[in-house]
């Protein structure tokens, strides 16, 4: 029934001893670099190199929509998720100033929305469907979807590679997809959905409240085998799943993997449970005020690099972080050594 | 004999509920962007504008040495200060990667470092002593040399604010100045000095203790005044005061200021007794892992940006955090409203 077939392996770790006699012989305390040292160390596994480098680094937007919104779960009415598209093709959006910044090429993915786009040659048309099913009543997404959104997202990874990519970060558009994420997290980890479930874009504590008696009785409504698989399908979103399958290929094709705030998240756990090595590649940029975003992280085990309040999405945390993890890749690359500098090696 | 007069005011705060209404109306949910939405509005009021802006931006490291390294309170000899000197000026130091990473324009002050560079066009001589007096036995720095530091710290901010800078941080070299900043930090908030005592650059536990020893001797043989310029003055290091003079003359041209680790929050808090307001126009970038970085923090109230577990000094940690700072900017400035963009504001 899985027709997914990536290879992805845990990154070499002989190299790790060398990467770390390389950092201690910079003119710098040891370790005084913190965080910075630790992300240069992973890359350089990532890459098996003394010298890694971040070449052509791309964002990808996946956008959908959810039949869950029918119930009211989200503060935010639908038609958003196209709006949205269109702004940020018109570059206005949160995650637009953010690539320009930090000189990351961006693509916008429609990989399920509610809305007939037309000529628009910088949307990349991946449609699989105008919108999820409504899983309070069905399953949201079928075997043949699933399949074809993992192919798909993981396609547009391939893309990026082909133009010399080895950084990649993922975001999503989908008003009701922190619906997704919340069930998704708890039924994978195992945390009770209470703790899964928050504010999205904007509910007050009665709606907050709300959101979690519908995803309740969605839950309870719930019939299916329980594997990982079926849970996605059941109540995932399109754009999600698109991001699932890009974060596979990234780890077949050893890029750096730049995971976002609690949907990105939920996907990278989505993917870990079907390829766990997929964790040793990603970089957990934000943490961020959606209630379960810290639990996730946790269970994950994942150190993000910034605690910034943000709740955005769109990748906008992920792209946040970018330069702290140039900053590790020049560290490495640019530092000089203590013989090098005649600095007396005390310190 | 206090011979400082900077004019120092406020930011006027009527700008802020126009700031907070541009940043309520783009194109995220209200408050969705954490952390970037505070800076802008800090950043909006320093400098009275619905546009701010960050131009030429600068670095300034100070660097001195310290007369209490004769008692062996630093794990690193003396002479790394000038070698690292050295090394800022090759670019291979830890600070010059980040400079040149963030297009940051740095400049290297001797403070009073015990070395006789020559013919050094990038070093801005500015050496009051070849090092401090060592305040186990007799104040660090003359009143007069106080004054000098203030004001040249202050003249090399005013040539950076003539090029057109806005924005600036500070770093130091100076082995042995953890020292002179754990006993100005215990004399100024009134923490034990045992909790204002940490590693520096790299002592072991007994390293520490034996640190402690020597500082609180020092403290014991302390028959000054007790007045916040006698405490600087008695402890001090050049590098530091130069620091001073430098934020404080920051601050009276509302220029945005960068608060690095450790020392530079000691500095911050010297010239916070001087003149209170210097604070509103700080932004604290990193906490670092020195014993005593998270509370002198707490003291002034402060929420640094980062936690990356950097102890390096230089300005590293300030200059790490400047694209975040960069990103608060271009958010008020490019993002586009829900009216322009057409979005419905649900969100």
């Amino acid at each position: 029934m899985l027709k997914m077939n990536f290879n992805i392996t845990s990154p070499k770790k002989d190299i790790v001893p060398y990467l770390i006699e390389k950092i201690d012989n910079l003119t710098k305390p040891k370790g005084s670099l913190g965080r910075l040292e630790e992300l240069a160390v992973q890359i350089g596994a990532i890459q098996q190199t003394l010298s890694p480098s971040l070449t052509h680094p791309h964002h990808i937007v996946f956008g959908g929509d959810h039949g869950i919104t029918a119930e009211g779960v989200s503060y935010s009415p639908p038609e958003v998720t196209p709006q949205m598209v269109f702004n940020f093709m018109e570059g206005g959006a949160g995650i637009n100033f953010l690539a320009r910044q930090h000189s990351i090429k961006m693509k916008i993915v429609d990989s399920g929305i509610n809305y007939d786009f037309e000529n628009m040659d910088q949307l990349i048309d991946l449609k699989v469907r105008k919108g999820t099913r409504n899983y309070l009543h069905e399953k949201a997404i079928t075997q043949s979807e699933f399949d074809s959104c993992i192919e798909r997202g993981a396609q547009v990874v391939r893309d990026c590679h082909k133009e010399g990519c080895n950084v990649i970060s993922f975001g999503e558009m989908g008003i009701g997809n922190t619906s997704s994420s919340s069930i998704w997290m708890s039924l994978l980890t195992g945390i009770p959905l209470v703790e899964c479930v928050g504010a999205g874009s904007g509910f007050d504590n009665e709606g907050v409240n709300r959101k979690y008696r519908i995803l309740k009785q969605a839950l309870d409504n719930y019939t299916g085998d329980g594997s990982v698989i079926d849970i996605l399908c059941h109540f995932g979103g399109y754009e999600m799943l698109m991001a699932v399958g890009g974060m596979l290929q990234a780890a077949e094709l050893n890029m750096v993997i730049l995971i976002d705030g609690f949907i990105m998240t939920n996907c990278i756990l989505a993917a870990s449970k079907l390829y766990p090595e997929v964790l040793e590649y990603s970089i957990f940029c934000h943490q961020g005020d959606e209630a379960g975003h810290k639990l996730v992280l946790d269970y994950l085990q994942a150190k993000p690099l910034l605690h910034f309040g943000m709740r955005l999405g769109e990748g906008t945390g992920a792209l946040c972080a970018y330069p702290l993890i140039e900053s590790s890749v020049r560290m490495i690359n640019e530092m000089s050594t203590f013989k090098h500098a005649k600095v007396t090696k005390y310190f």
